[in-house]
């Protein structure tokens, strides 16, 4: 029997991070992070493979700051935890004892219950190399694609496909509007017209009802009856938690997003060794406090350093889940975070909106400068920022961050319009103009 | 005589963003800015006149905000202040009456007073639209250009003046390297050979003497006695704050900075009519409380908003100046927000330094993916955060900026480690190698 003080079982975003930031924290543990792949994807990636990357192989995650942190790699599968004897069994018949254990089992694509859905040339969004590569060589000898699922990987996936390829592209998606999820309506238009100006048609407010074809996939029906021409379909309509080997191990999992229930330390329920972190495990808002669905490596990576910081001594609370996300669409990049202002209505704030807009640059004739918006939103009662929305140039990137920045302290609408920021011609929007400023100074004058 | 409820002197960065703030957050107050120049020049634009943008025409501040906000415009100098009588008389003869005045004169360039400096196609960086022309056809017309002073606006002359340009570009700067006053040595290294690789010559540690020739310029001749060919010089050693306005009206100025003495409200000491923003008003650290020198359009921006919104009622205290820089120099982005670590030291902390560099996209395949860079200080006492630096791709403009919000709100290594942030391929660094939470997560190890 193999010995560890910790053990990782998962190794894309969630348990990576976990294990560099263990082995940080706790110089001279023993650390194994179990994986089932040989090489790792990177999950935000995965999209990039079909045009900009052109390849899964460069999509890969080096295992050099693993290795070099001392992180001993298993590939293999966990199979069983016995908690009472603290060892994680594997499929090589391996058992690895563990002090503390690490949950970074991840998420796996939900799969569409209508007919047709096992059709040759229909895909989900595995995080396997050799499931990708197959899906890209679909993609390369198809004429029709249809994307169901207008989300994020949907929209991403539908961008790239377009890329130096002579296709129609069709994203179906049953709301009104592509990433409505994420944003509001007026960021949605804008990723639309983005994806529209690519040659992607978009179908709103339908759903597809079965896939045709004889052993390959050559139609897909829409509710409507709508029938459209599909060589490929891929389904991203979401991911479901990977918990079967947590379900085993008697650990409890969360009724409404099917997450590992986990404390605000990321321990689990009922078993103060082990922790989880990622897509696994189940988030709670860092506003309301009420569990929410939120699968994105970059809030993985947080918990899985919360988890770190929290083994062997409790020394630190997670807040909750912001909420931080961001995307390019074509040419438009586009972030928000904490919540919108349709979530922020939902949630019953009496919310005070101020925008602004501005270049990129300055002044606007500095090459590569872009319109860029900032949408913040405040509750009315306290002043209190509740979440913001940006697009426009790469720096929305970055300022969706700022903005979380922000959030983090509960900055009010009078602090941020007098932020400090730099700025520089070749890097920001003008400082008179500086869109998180000019959108908090807006609020501001309407709350007072 | 013509009233108004604010009168602001001066156009630039505070005098704008003052007349637009006040007339955002007091609708209905008569406002009039007094500005010099027809056309205002876009501050830190100049130096991208000289190759980028190619013309001081195309570096023109827009009107278009402050007609929009119902400011009204006087091209004229304001010559003198009445504060007994609360008006402001100008070079046309005019009277103007205020309630309250804001002085947002800026700074004009340092001349350096050694032999020569009279003589043709010696520059300073005057913010006029014609002298800036001349310089521009000067530039043109050289084959040898020297520039006195390796700070932001030295770095930045020399980066556009070699652009489409066959000819020598020399930095002499006095102290060892470029920039140092706002960044470390690694990172003045890093500015510094993007400098060198664009074909610009920097010679260090030296000073200049003396400018010889005839009525033109045609050497320089450094301390050391070697003598430098030159058709063109550019001083650029530095601003001075423009108070004899100030003055003239018996205002107290500082002894050290040389800025007119403001409080925390940006309010002159002994008249709580007339405030003080910008370049022509004196700044105090956020971190020592002392007085510093800190002459930016982003702080001048900064302190304009803190005056406008105190005006009439007091309601905001500013809380110093942060001190938030970026510059592109080549192809390499570099900021800095509060204190270097040299700076740090100097001012009597223990500092504890973390550092992380990672691909400004990912995978590190990604079009458009540079290494990255952040350096962030923490006090060892505390464990709160006192500066940071970045240096790389083009999101170094808003990681900078992330920076600072996480110092004005003085947060921990600790807390930075656990930092929530958004990721995308195309525009950030991986969630796993985000370098500001790696970066204080290695800080964290050093602490505990």
């Amino acid at each position: 029997m193999r010995k560890a003080d910790v053990v990782i079982i998962g190794g894309s975003a969630a348990g990576a991070t976990a294990a560099i930031s263990c082995s940080r924290r706790n110089p001279g543990k023993e650390i194994i992070l179990i994986r089932k792949e040989k090489e790792e994807l990177v999950p935000c990636g995965i999209p990039y493979i079909f045009g900009t990357l052109g390849s899964p192989q460069k999509n890969l995650m080096p295992d050099t700051a693993l290795l070099n942190h001392g992180v001993n790699l298993f590939i293999s599968t966990a199979e069983e935890i016995n908690r009472e004897k603290q060892f994680v069994y594997t499929d090589s018949g391996e058992q690895i004892s563990y002090d503390k254990l690490i949950l970074a089992t991840g998420s796996s694509p939900m799969v569409l219950q209508i007919p047709g859905i096992d059709k040759e040339n229909v895909f989900v969004v595995n995080k396997e190399v050799g499931y990708l590569q197959n899906m890209l060589d679909a993609v390369d000898r198809s004429k029709d694609i249809v994307i169901i699922g207008g989300g994020f990987v949907g929209a991403e996936f539908a961008d790239e496909c377009k890329k130096n390829r002579d296709n129609n592209v069709t994203i179906v998606e049953t709301r009104p509007h592509c990433l409505q999820l994420a944003f509001d309506d007026e960021f949605c238009l804008e990723a639309e017209t983005s994806l529209t100006k690519r040659g992607v048609k978009i179908i709103a407010n339908e759903k597809v009802e079965a896939i045709l074809g004889d052993n390959k996939v050559g139609k897909v029906r829409l509710s409507s009856g709508r029938e459209l021409k599909a060589d490929v379909v891929i389904v991203s309509i979401g991911v479901l938690p990977n918990v079967e080997l947590a379900e085993k191990a008697g650990l409890r999992i969360s009724a409404s997003t099917k997450g590992i229930v986990v404390d605000r330390y990321q321990r689990v329920r009922g078993d103060s060794n082990i922790f989880a972190c990622g897509d696994c495990a189940m988030k709670i808002s860092y506003f309301s406090g009420k569990p929410i669905k939120a699968w994105l490596a970059s809030i993985a990576t947080g918990e899985a350093r919360v988890a770190a910081a929290n083994l062997f001594e409790i020394c630190y609370h997670g807040l909750g889940t912001v909420g931080v996300f961001s995307t390019q669409i074509g040419n438009l990049a586009i972030g928000a975070a904490g919540l919108t202002q349709r979530q922020a209505e939902e949630e019953g704030y009496d919310i005070v909106v101020g925008e602004a807009k501005a270049p990129s640059r300055h002044p606007g004739g500095m090459p590569g400068a872009v319109p860029t918006s900032v949408k913040l939103m405040f509750s009315k009662n306290d002043g209190v920022m509740v979440g913001g929305e940006a697009s426009g140039g790469t720096c929305v990137g970055e300022i969706i961050n700022v903005i979380s920045a922000c959030l983090h302290h509960s900055m009010t609408a009078y602090e941020v319009s007098l932020f400090q920021m730099g700025t520089h011609p070749a890097l920001c929007a003008s400082p008179i103009a500086y869109q998180m400023v000019n959108a908090a100074e807006e609020a501001v004058a309407k709350l007072s």
